[in-house]
């Protein structure tokens, strides 16, 4: 006999269910939801491309679709299969993506007279309306609490939960007093399944807490209510309806509600997980452990590294964000991004990939593919920045823009589309490189998600420019198997979490550097950074004269044609 | 009774002839022909995006197939039209575009032995493959001789004459020892139309050979010998079998043959004049004056000024050419030009414009500009410099590239269309603002050529840009016109060329600066400078960290969003 556990994993634009079977490490079955609402599940505005929200009703209808479905697909495989063998159950989600809510814990965004407003929805993480907000936090917090910018990198983000709920404050402050209390997206969750969703009850997790909140038990959690009332009193009117503790995922939210039990076919009380974000679940579900760098590749990319608690780690500069107990209980979870890469390749093929490629984007992704690998580094001349989201790591400025140089009058699509892949590539070596300068050697870089695992030309350019190997783990879905582990850890069904990576997880593939490849892109990642700390830093001075000159001679020598006369 | 003059206007891709009507200015007829050699005319080479070369046999059967269909147009519209009233013939072509030829001044490329040897064919203008050659020929001017490189604003191009012989001596030798002597193909078609083409009797103009041969009579003509022996003792070995004398296009080249006669159907020894190229003859077909700046815009696009040749005049750095009577005999000839307009927008809707805006290109530019023209200055967020074919005024640097930044993952065609119209613009205004900053007042900005035609958005964008009024000519064809009129003085059938210009030229349309856009182009104007500055000039030194956020700053402000909740 055996036993399972579920993973629910919240993406941007759907949601997915995984059954794990917790003696063999197989992934029984998966089933993906599309969000309905708005514009592949996420409500923007026409005007205002920072604008991002999201409808939780979509998170309730893809838990019911999902879970039934996994259900149903192991029965169907395997008649002795009982969804009461189910033991746990865990949830990641995007974020920060917070939302208000009302004294029942439900979301504003059902009541009536909020069913127009944005406000009354979830802000997704990729939400940039509070640029201006998460500037003001920053400048704040770098005079009378430093100490909360060294958790968070340095610098505070539009992508978090102040920012949102400070501009909310302002620019809709009929919703802001609406709300009882405002809650992670990865909080509110559980909090339903588990019915405990009144605001009082909720269990909040670390992971939320630490990197986006400035919660940390060395100043009390939460940011004090001086520093709140300085940003603003509305801040500090909130405080006392948040949250003064905050969890692991290996500890639990509570047990299935019957509702829940119910709805989707499992037995009332089974363990439900703290919740934690996608990148974070998914480290653990890529076996993340000391020296392992974990790179989720998605729409971004999140960077995941451990750390001992107990040992010495100074503040890294630009990183996200560094948590007790947010990856791996008992040691520093440390968090690093770059916020768009495969969108910025999407919105590239979406928009400017012609029908000559293809009519599909699935087709035009592949011509585009097949002809970038016909070239070699540098012989396109070509050289863009990553920051059509802006730049979380290393310079956390979601006010920086894309950048492509380079363009002759012969330049052709596929030659950008790689230029694309080798900034978000040359982004990843930044941050590599940030981290290690401060002390945390990288021993391997351990690649997941839809991109690591679809995307073989992607996964060599990494190798190629990092000049690292990249290990492709075995799992396609590491966020759902990493949230199935916590599932499992939260019903006792392994004795540590280390245990039960070494059941469940592994290394499928392995792309090596080319050599070759690497001492070309060593020169072309010297012209990434002078652009890099050119548009991105304030510090940085000098000359752009040798940019375009230097990318043609390293084109020229790359084609090496023969003379023409 | 009536008489008649044909101009004839070799372009990039095709040839034109026009009719014109003496008398009455009236435009009888004209006729198209495409160069069936290459791609679009051009012979390009799939490793090597610098190289362009033409097939001089396109030009004899282009000048057969518009003459004939002229005169069969006008004879169908008018019983009384006969070939034997026209009177004259000029010729413009593209240039720096020399050929080498043999000693009955055939081109090489007919010989069986160079037939796929692109050396021995026509060097394209826009072919680039002499880059080291032109930064040769500037430091060694720049040196010994720094009145050479004053009349060509201070720095010799790869588009030009010396440049691209001397390449051909290295990478081609065979050809460079089988040619008798070069030939700019504005001076060897009209040797051909009048029997003249053998080496020592060809006319050559003074258009050319000022604005890219270094020609002036002052230092006796061409570059002298050591000079050029210091260059390379190949290009001191041709200086003899060149030129010693260039004339002005008012002056004949001859009679038209007996055998092109025959083959026109056009009476033997009417008067060819010397020929010149298109831009400076499309600025006469425009109506050039002192204070008149012409522009004729289409691939690429030519800037001309006149200024009485008597008053002192500054040398104008990054202005491509001043010489004496290279427009108007008794004025300097002023020269500036964008080496890509027209080509730019190709590029970008050939590669870059999905089908969604329309199946043929003609359908997406449309699209393009519908959806651009309902947009604002500064509302993209988006910048581009117009450098995808190098920057040939005022940075005299081919190899400068694109450049684009400030994409988002909200970017879309119409947005990246309008940026590298506006990029354009900005560099036309860049031009003018070079020359009246030494001394040259600009009165009136006159637009003529394809671009200038037909597209009302870009004129509009160049009125706004720059705060001026852009007026476009009646004529369509300018360059054509010009010619005809040089036909018609070289005939003696105007006293003066002022006269001549009186009777032919005019003015269609004006499109006026609106000054609310003018305000907002201020601002990006000093950003655009900053890149141009930046990335086109060694002296430039400084931050670039203001650019994405002002753009982003500037697109806030224009799109006035209502507050977002």
């Amino acid at each position: 006999m055996t036993i399972y556990s579920i993973g629910l994993d919240f993406g941007t634009n759907s949601c997915r269910a995984l059954l794990v079977d917790l003696h063999t490490g197989e992934e029984k079955a998966t089933e993906v939801f599309n969000y309905p609402s708005g514009e592949a599940g996420i409500i923007t505005h026409p005007r205002d491309p920072h604008l991002a929200r999201q409808n939780a009703s979509d998170y309730l209808n893809g838990i019911e679709v999902t879970v039934r479905s996994i259900l149903a697909q192991a029965q169907e495989q395997d008649p002795d299969f009982d969804p009461a063998y189910v033991v746990g159950l865990g949830v990641d989600t995007t974020g920060s993506s917070p939302m208000p809510i009302d004294g029942h814990g439900d979301p504003l965004s059902l009541q009536p007279r909020f069913k127009d407003n944005p406000a009354a929805y979830v802000w997704l993480w990729r939400d940039h309306t509070s640029f201006e907000e998460a500037a003001q936090i920053t400048d704040l917090a770098a005079r009378i609490r430093p100490e909360y910018l060294a958790q968070v990198g340095g610098t505070y983000s539009s992508e978090w939960f102040w920012s949102k709920i400070l501009h909310c404050s302002r620019v809709a402050p009929e919703v802001f007093e609406a709300a009882a209390t405002w809650v992670e997206i990865c909080d509110w969750l559980p909090a339903v399944l588990t019915g405990n969703q009144q605001p009082d009850r909720i269990v909040r997790g670390i992971c939320a807490a630490g990197h986006k909140a400035m919660f940390n038990p060395k100043w009390g959690g939460l940011p004090d209510e001086d520093f709140l009332r300085q940003l603003d009193p509305a801040l500090a009117g909130l405080r006392p309806h948040l949250f003064s503790e905050a969890h692991p995922a290996d500890h639990q939210a509570g047990g299935l509600s019957p509702e829940w039990a119910a709805r989707l076919g499992l037995r009332v009380g089974i363990a439900v997980a703290v919740g934690a974000f996608d990148a974070h679940m998914g480290a653990v579900g890529a076996g993340v452990g000391i020296g392992s760098l974990v790179k989720i590749m998605g729409t971004s990319t999140c960077d995941i590294m451990v750390w001992p608690s107990g040992q010495p780690l100074a503040d890294i500069p630009g990183v996200c964000g560094i948590v007790d107990g947010s990856v791996l209980p008992g040691y520093y979870g440390i968090e690093a991004g770059q916020s768009a890469v495969g969108d910025l390749f999407l919105w590239f093929v979406r928009n400017l990939a012609p029908d000559t490629l293809g009519t599909s984007l699935d087709e035009k992704f592949r011509a585009l593919e097949e002809l970038a690998s016909q070239q070699g580094p540098g012989e396109s001349g070509l050289m863009a920045l990553d920051w059509n989201n802006g730049n979380r790591t290393i310079l956390v400025d979601a006010r920086l823009t894309g950048l492509l140089l380079g363009q002759t009058l012969h330049t052709k699509p596929h030659e950008i589309y790689r230029a694309l892949i080798e900034a978000t590539a040359f982004g990843a070596l930044t941050i590599i490189e940030r981290i290690e300068e401060f002390g945390v050697p990288i021993h391997e870089v351990v690649n997941c998600g839809g991109l690591a695992a679809k995307n073989a030309f992607l996964m060599q350019a990494y190798a190629d420019i990092t000049g690292r190997p990249m290990k492709i783990t075995r799992s396609e879905q590491t966020p759902a198997l990493g949230a199935a582990i916590f599932g499992a850890m939260a019903a006792g069904a392994f004795p540590s979490i280390r245990k039960a990576q070494e059941c469940l997880c592994g290394i499928r593939k392995i792309y090596q550097p080319n050599p070759q490849h690497h001492a070309v892109y060593h020169d072309m990642y010297r012209l990434y950074r002078q652009l890099h700390d050119g548009f991105g830093t304030v510090s940085w001075n000098g000359s752009m004269a040798n940019v375009m000159k230097e990318l043609l001679t390293i084109r020229d020598q790359q084609c090496q044609p023969q003379e023409q006369a």
